[in-house]
């Protein structure tokens, strides 16, 4: 039987007997990921000695940076800026081409001229989050004290260590207050966190297909996710920079497996049905035979060119370790007393990640803390990243959302 | 940061600095796992040169052997047999000890003396699928003509290719025709299969938690879970019985992920919530601090002590090119055209690897080609495993159907 698996590079043996791979498609070498991780392509702010973050974790994060994009203009007041909070595996590049894949921004269709989030109204930043990799501190970046990236030296760190950097670069920015938080799964987790922590200076908050807390089921398949990337020998305890290997193959694997619950089954069945790969028949063999695991095996190989493996793990964990009621002894809806924050919550039907039962949570405690809240539920068979897609129903809410808040606030409601 | 993922073995180095995995749980070595293939401990029957079995792939396999178990006694008539169809990773080891594990058989609860498949009453046959692992031939039997173990050069099987051999084990044993198949899953894919291939020797079908065709989000499942298998550089190929290698990294992490697919998210919530494993907070490591994830896990170490890599990988597969309805034109309903059997479909409602639906569009195409057929949706949170476990309604219809058939055939229907 032929080759299987997936083809990650022509296989082989060294002088030695030991098995090798000679890389087949431009791989970004150890230096090249460390230089993104440090010298991102992008807005960078750096935090000296004199401004340490304080993590969850107990620890002192310094020196440390975080990078991030804008687009538009901040105006003469200060009062239009909109935070968009990046999901899991997102970056700062919300919507320009991305440096290290070519491709479009990945909101795009939300956030632009003319688009919900209109650039020719409102001052949008986007941070990458701490702990991520295209320039913001995470395991990837170098530590200062060795000189070698951080690895599983890097701290733990959760979504209020995330939205406590990104109050700093607002800081740092001279922005006080934020006209809206925005962001969908990971970022509305960083949206709903902001809103606890900072309500004076959030006017507006836009939680997307999101929770207050990751589900026994989410924490399982992100489990899979971390074990699947440690399952494989390149990934070395995490030292895989200094050793010069990249647990691509474990990283794909783990891309694999969340990929599928980003989408739905309606939505597989719709785009791929039981087809056949470039035939009409089974091969009877190992192959990708079916055109959803030729999908699959594309959305691995090509993830794990633009994404750290230990990112990947402390980005899960922080996930999972979210729970904002935690914080208030269980109660959520203290978390959002007295806020002052104008809220809209939108679930999508056929998201089982973040069904719409986490939302209707969220704006039960919003309810309870007397919040202004309005709540949608979007038809769609699109699953999870349904937030991420063409929705007409989700730009015509968020873009009404908006010009109520700016009405409310005295911004400009149409474009100058 | 502590020693982190599945602790599978002490690593460590050769004296040609290679890394070796001393193993601290009792490995079975492949002499030990090839022994099981080939000279398993149950009943076994072998089939020669003169009665090769032609393969849906269009090869012939021969010589080729089918492990079973039987319980009970079959009467002089030779009409009160039950065949029990296995799942994935399920054996023939139905209602005994299993001679690997120790543990109870995997349907204790619904096989034995005065259960509903009442081995008082009933003979009952399980053998292991060809493909398999526990005795039937498989990858990780020894193939003759190389006496080395098949691995990949097994040919690929399919769900009627299991169907084909069980019903020369039947003719091998003098049974003509079964009072009931029963099974779930893929095991339910067998009875379905058994249905539509030999009408005239199976007088009434028992499919549970089943499908007549695996959906693109279950192949998905599956593809990743190969691929977990395949990046294992253990996997050698495919050859690790040669190499004295095993998968197990990379099988436990496929078995990781599968299990998750055979529960509930509230299922998952019920039993772990979000609790911490042995402490009250989060340790901020990547331990296995959350309840379900030390779970999860475990279920990964304990399969691969008593599951091949490499029959994983062609079950897998058997299930995901199962189509019925593709032998006749897509027309489902001529798979039971004129149909003698009577059929009782089972689904749960919290499965959601085979919903409801997919047992629905199994009672339409037999009501249309006039069958016989009752039908149950079982209210349980517990997911597709439900089959397999404590569920009273289901052990209420499950007899009741047999009772009726039983006194349709003429079978005494009270415990001699």
């Amino acid at each position: 039987m032929a080759e299987v698996g997936i083809t990650l590079g022509a296989a082989g043996r060294d002088r030695a007997g030991r098995e090798t791979v000679e890389r087949d498609t431009p791989d970004r070498d150890a230096a090249d990921r460390a230089r993104e991780a440090d010298a991102p392509r992008s807005l960078v702010v750096k935090f000296g000695p004199d401004k340490p973050l304080r993590l969850d974790a107990g620890v002192e994060l310094s020196p440390f940076q975080i990078a991030y994009q804008t687009y538009g203009a901040l105006n003469p007041e200060r009062s239009n800026a909109i935070l968009v909070c990046h999901a899991l595996t997102g970056d700062q590049h919300v919507a320009n081409i991305h440096p290290v894949t070519g491709k479009p921004g990945w909101w795009e269709t939300m956030v632009g001229p003319g688009r919900p989030i209109d650039t020719e109204r409102y001052f949008v930043i986007c941070p990458n989050v701490l702990g991520a990799c295209m320039g913001s501190t995470g395991p990837a970046s170098i530590n200062p004290k060795t000189g070698q990236p951080w690895g599983l030296d890097f701290p733990m760190i959760t979504v209020r260590d995330m939205v406590c950097a990104q109050a700093m670069l607002l800081d740092h920015l001279g922005i006080d207050s934020l006209f809206s938080v925005a962001g969908g799964s990971m970022g509305g987790m960083q949206v709903l966190q902001w809103a606890s922590s900072y309500p004076e200076r959030v006017y507006s908050a836009l939680p997307l297909a999101t929770a207050t807390r990751h589900s026994a089921q989410n924490i399982a398949f992100h489990e899979v996710g971390r074990q699947a990337v440690m399952a494989d020998p390149e990934w070395r305890g995490g030292r895989y920079f200094a050793a010069g290997t990249n647990p691509r193959r474990g990283l794909a694997v783990a891309r694999m497996g969340a990929h599928i619950t980003y989408l739905s089954d309606v939505a597989l069945h719709r785009k791929f049905g039981r087809r056949f790969q470039d035939r009409n028949n089974p091969t009877f063999t190992f192959d990708a035979d079916f055109q959803v695991e030729s999908y699959l095996r594309h959305q691995g190989i090509s993830f794990v060119e633009r994404f750290d493996a230990n990112s990947y793990l402390y980005l899960t964990r922080a996930m999972d370790y979210f729970d904002l009621a935690a914080d208030f002894d269980g109660v959520l809806a203290r978390a959002f007393k007295s806020t002052p924050t104008r809220f809209c919550v939108i679930s999508f039907t056929s998201d089982w990640l973040f069904p719409t039962s986490d939302s209707r949570a969220i704006v039960h405690a919003l309810n309870a803390g007397g919040a202004r809240v309005s709540f949608a539920e979007i038809v769609t068979d699109k699953g999870h990243d349904a937030f991420l897609l063409q929705e007409p129903e989700l730009f015509a809410i968020v873009s009404g959302f908006l010009d109520g808040a700016a009405k409310a606030r005295g911004l400009p409601t149409v474009r100058p």
